[in-house]
């Protein structure tokens, strides 16, 4: 219910029958399993599924194909992350094709389930039912599947609504790229200072670019 | 002086010195000429140049390439346009790979001088003083060099600030990429019926994203 309106309408504009619910009193894998075991549909998750993960990889994949046609190598990859089925796809194939590289998942400040997770070195759940700009990272938890990857692969960093603001006007005026505030993050956390990159090369993951008019003047206005 | 202040800034940040000049009434040709003479410094020409025409037309190499490579034919190709070297370029190139592709060049609609000089013969100069929000296509006529080019192989169609405005809205909220007001001139030409496309396959050149803030608040306020 508090998607972006561009991208329900955007869904529904696809064909899809889009149902809304509130993140805060409601729980979406089980309307999900729900609505699936009603009508007989093929429930995709949004991450924690080994093909989701392993889909989402490819961008690693990419990466990995990137430096190589550059002849260098990242030091650091930042990702923004949320269930964690990007980070720990992206996490999985640097491990194989670039292991000296390390991978950076980045969360929403009042959404840092992962961070909490590791040093908890268990999975714990968000706490708090403040709302971040950064929708698309407003996940409960880490999932069962993506965790282990995580805890095993990736260090957690997080922004703040306005460094997500930032990097998107950032973006806009000097990349030419649209981003969403969770698509953001990552740059988000680039920009900001949250990791010493001195000296080093690193990639950056931007993620999405579902944002409402309204919030795109915000990141502009900053 | 009427240039963005995003395309002075980015352009004195990528360490050049910034002449500004007043497009009523001085001639940037005349500025170039001098300061090229007076220092001993190569001119590149904006488009009334064959090697200009020639690099810009390498979109229409991409055009043919990617219509080839979905097996399809363009039936027509819109462009922004204003002196017209990515015009003729484009059209020089689909000329020889495409040649039932029809390309069309997009002008500002108070700045159209390419509509009236091939309406006209011969080159004619624009006469208003109303400046246009797309400020990249408000050359004051054809080159000599791409309008016998244009004449031969391509037709004019112009949009308004309005429309230009829109096609940046709609790209922004579609197509998730920025254009500025003349980078999205063909786009409008497209999205306002000025060329009827039923049942044909089109193609659209966006070209540029130097856009400030204040005016792609505009965009999207549509």
């Amino acid at each position: 219910a508090d998607a972006p309106k561009l991208k329900i309408e955007n869904t529904r504009g696809y064909g899809a029958e889009v149902v809304l619910y509130d993140r805060f009193t409601q729980d979406r894998v089980a309307i999900g399993k729900k609505i699936a075991g009603d009508r007989g549909l093929t429930l995709v998750p949004p991450f924690d599924d080994e093909r989701i993960i392993a889909g989402q990889g490819t961008a690693g994949l990419e990466i990995a194909q990137d430096a190589k046609a550059m002849g260098l190598t990242f030091d650091a990859v930042l990702v923004p992350c949320s269930g964690g089925g990007l980070t720990a796809g992206i996490a999985t194939a640097l491990a194989e094709l670039s292991p000296k590289t390390q991978v950076y998942g980045v969360e929403p400040a009042n959404f840092d389930d992962t961070a909490r997770s590791l040093a908890a070195g268990k999975r714990v759940a968000n706490t708090g039912t403040t709302p971040s700009l950064c929708d698309a990272l407003m996940t409960e938890m880490p999932g069962e599947l993506t965790f282990p990857i995580i805890q095993r692969l990736v260090k957690a960093l997080s922004v703040t609504d306005d460094e997500a603001l930032a990097a998107m006007q950032h973006a806009f005026f000097n990349l030419k790229l649209i981003a969403e505030p969770g698509g953001a993050a990552a740059f988000a956390a680039l920009l900001s200072g949250k990791v010493d990159v001195r000296g080093k090369t690193v990639a950056v993951v931007l993620s999405g670019g579902n944002v409402d008019a309204e919030v795109f003047k915000r990141a502009l206005a900053q």
